[in-house]
């Protein structure tokens, strides 16, 4: 991998990830009950996680693909929302002290250490209610289309092939050694599904081809193993910034990670040759993928 | 109230119950994923939470409402096993230690007690995604009707309005008094809400009119209320035979029930007025109501 640039990010490619951004924002702002509204604790607990700063990143991916095949922002923007809501329930509910037990998340207190257990794990539940309520109130869409995404992402969500499958079996291989091909299942499951499914989702609104689906499944999928391998890459190199760990340190703990796996040189090879097959994979597509294309570009080079 | 009786068992009712019982229960047995696929320990802890001996009352009510407009029980048996699911994810998210902290439901060890916190959330979590996908790929029903009935769920399962603000205001009030109308309005969304669905969910399967909804909702809405009154009237009547309390000990204990708002006989009285007013607005259906009467003679009556 090349030294980590924002490069790409000097492309029209920072105006849309910004503008995707603060509409997703406004939106899940209307989209969330109040504050004053009872039980005011819950609203307040699931406003503190889902405004704590994320990318919305699948939102940003979900839009792009959708956009690609010509459909409306508008039609794209209440389901991009029920993505943020599914992600923020399941980082609120792995941070809790039985799951991975975190304190901070984005540099502030985590949801239960800010507003109790109980009241983080009511919150972590609504969210996902409202996620599937959202797209099916969704009046811009066709009701087959709102039953096609509701069951798109309760499969990438659920059990046995989705996010709470992964995070079921992290949980099982923290205690064990992990091979290769079982850290990428585990990723695949808890991260990859529903990047996939954002990616899914948007062609579905655009009423793409079946053809065109099973183009963008493999670009999404690609694009989340890539996610995962950057996360590793970042975790390392955060650590030799802010906790003064040597990688080496890293490399030998017990934690499944690629560059645990595969070195810290492979595991930039490995994300080199993700990415090129992701790119490759766009060509297939007849459209204008310009921003699919940079999307990958960012991935590959984030810095954060 | 007149002594607690299974005299009203003793009509065709006992027949429906078993019958609905062991429907339900199959198709949820097919429905859930097998305890021998990964993530093995979430699926065994859905399924010891979802047969440990459930009453199904939500899917009894829905296929009774279903059947009186003349819907076939194979279009009304996934919606029912849906609504199973959801009241399951409710049961091992409120049992968990930081909310209501129970050891024992229905006689043998809570999910997070068997399994452990950790799969215990992600069960909850994974039976909430369950009942979306469910539903969301039932195609014995239309689209539109998959795409109303995930809204009738989401709103009585989420917030502001449903089961978890329920929940919510529930774990709030525990430490305060609570008056009459509040109390009522904490059991009105934390299960009257999914009582209400259960009902109406049934009418909407059968393509009722909005006027027969409306009819279907108040009798579901007394019904919830009945079913929250006699439930506390029979922790009343649990406490003097199995624990030994008296009646009027409960009564001064701080917990926020029916008995001890009104006292024993108040509480009865109540029962019989909503019972009488449930069966009142039944008559405003022009259609076979002899099992939605029974039901609530059920509740009224009931010893468990």
């Amino acid at each position: 991998m090349t030294t980590p640039s924002d490069k790409s990010l000097e492309t029209p490619l920072r105006d849309y990830l910004t503008e995707t951004q603060t509409l997703i924002d406004a939106e899940l702002d209307r989209l969330l009950p109040a504050e004053s509204v009872a039980p005011t604790q819950v609203h307040a607990a699931i406003r503190w996680s889902v405004f704590a700063g994320g990318k919305r990143f699948r939102p940003v991916l979900m839009r792009a693909v959708g956009l690609c095949f010509d459909a409306s922002t508008d039609s794209l923007l209440h389901t991009a929302c029920a993505l943020e809501m599914i992600h923020t329930y399941s980082l609120i509910h792995d941070d809790l002290p039985s799951m991975d037990d975190d304190d901070l998340r984005r540099g502030r207190a985590t949801c239960h250490i800010r507003f109790g257990e109980a009241i983080a794990i009511l919150a972590g539940d609504a969210l996902q209610t409202l996620a599937f309520k959202t797209i099916s109130e969704d009046e811009r869409l066709s009701a087959e289309q709102r039953v096609r995404l509701v069951a798109e992402i309760a499969n990438a969500a659920g059990t046995p092939r989705g996010m709470v499958a992964g995070q079921a079996q992290d949980l099982e291989a923290e205690s064990c050694e992990v091979a290769s091909d079982e850290l990428e299942e585990i990723h695949r499951l808890k991260t990859g599904a529903l990047i996939s499914a954002a990616a899914r989702c948007g062609a579905i609104i655009a009423d793409a081809s079946d053809a065109e689906l099973s183009v963008v499944s493999d670009y999404a999928g690609q694009l989340g193993l890539l996610f995962q391998i950057t996360d590793d890459l970042l975790d390392v190199t955060a650590s030799v910034e802010t906790l003064g760990k040597t990688p080496g340190k890293d490399i030998r703990a017990a934690k499944a990670t690629y560059p645990n796996l595969h070195g810290l040189d492979g595991a930039r090879e490995l994300a080199q040759q993700v990415h090129t097959r992701a790119r490759a994979t766009l060509d297939q597509l007849n459209r204008p993928t310009d921003s699919l294309h940079a999307i990958a570009d960012y991935i590959l080079h984030r810095s954060a």
